[in-house]
């Protein structure tokens, strides 16, 4: 499947004293890859439905880093869904730079839940529906 | 009034590629410093009552920059209660450095209110005893 | 002089528990605007020179906030350039929602500096070449 | 060796709509607990020694979530050195909450590097005495 893409500018206030993009700002970058990617399905990471919470909050990260990322830097951030387990999704972002210059790989896992009643969450099975609505290209 | 006191301690992700605090920042700063005023007094900036959101949020806030804030730099911030509305607060936020070199001058001015069925924020005359309890010294 | 504009959307890390965009996020919208109204003269909020480092940092920031910013509004933030001192420039925020409702009104005030070899900055005059390219429609 | 342990407090910026701390923010709490095991020690996370920027950047970090952090939560973050390479520490941050519930596992391996003349870094071998502080108990 061709990866789903997205561009996001490296702003000055992403940058830490050693002039770079803070490392866990890629973390930042990445939710709004994932949002987009849900968002261009229309789904969403977080949602009301007859007055419960549902969304996909995430059980598990990771980020290798590459390559500096600079302010002004404008990064491609290419989202492939990496697995799609029986209540979780997998995702990968690829980040590169404007020179094509692989800047990081990041990894995100997501568990599709639901508010209870006693404000706890509790995971569930991805219906279906919206696992096709994942699985679709674009 | 003595003013109330934190100190807290700028980290490296709170630095930007300048070298300093971003700008930014001092305003999350503000926020811990008017938090633990409110919860040494046994109040909050935001809680629950029979299922209603109640909490004060900010309608207007300035900072003005006097020297920067570096990396390990432990900044005092002095809280002060400015003034005290009908419905509203206003806090003055005076940040030294650990050489008692004045940092920065910071306002905020927040309502008193609570949630509504609709999912919208009404603002409220703050009670007696909370106004009783915001201007009492610790 | 026509305002100059950007949008942004509300992305989740900008929200806070009380559901909308966290106050503070509101300076990193301003700064996101400054920076591209200063990119599209050809000029930057940080930049080196022959070894020097030169920028605008700020002194002196406001916010009134209007109306509650929440996850995905699409937000336009139209710069205007409000004063233009000796070594200062003062920028007049205006946030709108996707609906055209008023969200926020921002200001900030940021004097032009180099840095000096005892990693200290020193306030200059802006020049006029300079000015001229700020005064610019564009 | 027993863990180095600061605390930490989730404040109301770390949180979003969720209600629970951002996900991202984790990694911020990780940094603080480095610097401070390093700082500690009398080390620093980034420094400038003979006009060179040395420093620890990292190149790698992941995040398992168990439980969430709710706003005012106090987080106890244990570091432990869980391997020392050749150029790159690997470092592991156990939080728990002041329930003592397991609220996630974070790890980070960072390099020794410094600046070049070229405004690039170079990963350098750690020194034997620098080693011999990171293994040292306190």
């Amino acid at each position: 499947m061709t990866p789903f893409r997205i561009t996001r500018r490296v702003e000055f206030g992403d940058t830490d004293m050693a002039g770079i993009m803070h490392f866990s700002n890629f973390f930042r970058f990445m939710e709004v890859a994932e949002t987009d990617f849900l968002r261009a399905r229309g789904l969403s990471v977080s949602w009301i439905e007859d007055g419960v919470k549902w969304g996909f909050p995430r059980v598990s990260v990771t980020c290798d880093y590459q390559k500096p990322a600079k302010f002004s830097d404008v990064l491609t951030i290419a989202v492939s869904l990496e697995k799609l387990g029986k209540k979780s999704v997998s995702y990968r972002f690829d980040f590169t730079n404007q020179r094509g210059e692989p800047v990081a790989v990041g990894r995100m896992t997501s568990v599709y839940c639901r508010g209870t009643n006693s404000d706890q969450i509790e995971s569930l099975e991805i219906p279906t529906a919206v696992r096709e609505i994942l699985e679709r290209p674009l």
